[in-house]
């Protein structure tokens, strides 16, 4: 199954990622509550996929509310909009889809018309994520060769989308062209979604994945393990590519064994009109780092330093990976607006 | 009390470091068994600390055993020798540590004097030790600057020696010279000794310190926030420094962000007739990496590279900070040979 998906009996379902990779549970959300905490809990996670949350999200309001006039179904839409935007505040993609959701039901004619259009368009989200993502990693797949080793950072695979993935998605398209391809994944402190998430992905593809700490990525360039890195994006700007912290050091690693450095990432992911300087960057839990499933892991109330994402420079990237194909910087990433 | 010393019982005394920060333990080790135990279960570590490690092995050896010839004695201080080497094979400290006992002994006249000059050479080992870290400290402090953020990996401090330490020696100098130091403090996976003995040994002397993960660290860099990097070696030879791993990708950022990278290690830590290519690195449990105090990381059996250690070429290091004074590469370290 996708990450997340409509079910037959009008609910939701995903894979809760909070228990992996110990176990693969699927959870079936019936009413928007339950959706709701699933997203603030991070059972479902990832630019991509919380889009189609968010969308379905809306969707799952439409079919559980008693509303007899479109009127009355409208407004309750609303505030269940707000409802869902609040477990993720910063999370763009999640606004996105329960807006696009939002401007479809507007267009029905009646309240029935409105539940099957919220469904259908929720539904539509997510089949463009997995079309964009096969793009993508059809265009992505020509920059790895046979026999490669690719690493990679934290988790931009299928369980960060609906399906298929960004970066992973690129080993995906590669592997299925017949390509032999090996993956090395790095842990990803402090929340571990590379040894967590993306190794369990290539495991249940059969796609050889060998685990590594964040630091030994130097080491394993120096002893010509890697042939490339491969990483998603949360946000690229015209001069910067935002990821999950640790990716500007493997960056400039790679740069420095002259191994390339791409980027996988949608074009919704383009902030075209900004700059790196203009991007707040969020400071996550300092009990991430001073903590470890609750056990104690640093001195009591130590300082901590807990960004979320780091900039990588345009310069230190290869080659940019979208849907639309592959673009090696320098160019103006104003080109590529839709 | 110091790290590891010589009990009035005739037992080796230790502050075992993997229960750090969470309890302050001192055990007792009567037998060689135990000693080697709580090497390799890294209850003692570090270069320095396992170089007297070594040596209160051997004089342990020599008390516990009921030889009654110089021959037998000496056949079983070989056998322990060997067992003790095992247990970190690519410590070159212990086995400098064991050698040096090795050769004391075999001074002696008779069994017993073998017993006395085991423990007194042992102990002396140990003074040396701290005594040669004050003189390496009060050379690498020139080095720092007042108001100085300094970044270290693992931990080369106290913990790591007999006492006063090596990387954290020099800052702990510059200190006590006066100088206001900030230390940054890199977790250091997969055991965590960033997270767990350089901040708490940071904050038993009010020096203030931030701990980050290793992925944080050219994020740190590239933001200013690093005004030099100081670790300690394990192993140096002709051409590369052996430390903890991760040390080699911080070399890599510290060059590339033009800030200085500082090795601090005693001359026993010099391999003098040795290239990097001749070294094997000892590679770690799996499970170090798949688990974290027992709770499940990674999925079962996932592959798992998992290096002790990773070799910096001499070319990233800006100066070598020994008890004889500060080298600046190039220079040939058999100079320093004494």
């Amino acid at each position: 199954m996708r990450t997340i998906e409509w079910s037959k009996n009008n609910t939701v379902v995903m894979v809760d990622q909070t228990l992996l990779p110990g176990e693969y549970r699927v959870i079936e959300c019936t009413h928007l509550s339950q959706l709701c905490e699933a997203i603030s809990m991070l059972r479902v996670r990832g630019a991509p996929a919380l889009g189609a949350a968010g969308a379905f999200g809306i969707a799952l309001a439409a079919v559980r509310s008693s509303a007899r006039t479109m009127d009355s179904l409208i407004r309750e839409l609303e505030v269940a909009a707000v409802t869902i935007i609040k477990t993720r505040p910063t999370a763009i993609n999640l606004s996105w889809g329960v807006a696009r959701v939002m401007g479809a039901v507007k267009e029905a004619y009646d309240v029935e018309g409105m539940r099957n259009i919220a469904i259908l368009e929720a539904q539509q989200i997510a089949d463009e994520d997995v079309e964009r993502n096969k793009q993508l990693g059809a265009h992505g797949a020509k920059l790895l060769h046979d026999g490669d080793t690719v690493m990679t950072h934290c988790n931009a695979g299928k369980m960060a989308c609906v399906d298929w993935g960004t970066a992973l998605g690129v080993i995906r398209s590669a592997v299925e062209a017949g390509k032999d391809i090996k993956v090395i994944s790095c842990e990803t402190r402090p929340l571990n979604q590379g040894s967590r998430i993306t190794c369990w992905e290539m495991m249940e593809e059969n796609i050889p994945v060998t685990l590594i700490t964040d630091s030994m990525a130097g080491m394993c360039m120096r002893k010509g393990m890697i042939d490339s890195v491969i990483v998603g994006a949360d946000r690229i700007t015209q001069d910067a590519v935002f990821n999950k912290i640790g990716t500007y050091s493997h960056a400039v690693l790679a740069k420095e064994h002259k191994i390339p450095f791409y980027v996988a990432a949608p074009i919704s992911t383009f902030d075209f009109d900004r700059y790196e300087d203009e991007i707040v960057i969020e400071e996550r839990d300092h009990d991430e780092i001073r903590y470890f499933h609750g056990i104690q892991n640093a001195p009591l109330g130590v300082n901590v330093f807990n960004p979320a994402f780091d900039a990588t420079p345009m310069e230190y990237v290869t080659a940019l990976i979208t849907e639309k194909g592959t673009y090696e910087p320098p160019f103006l990433i104003g080109e590529l607006k839709p």
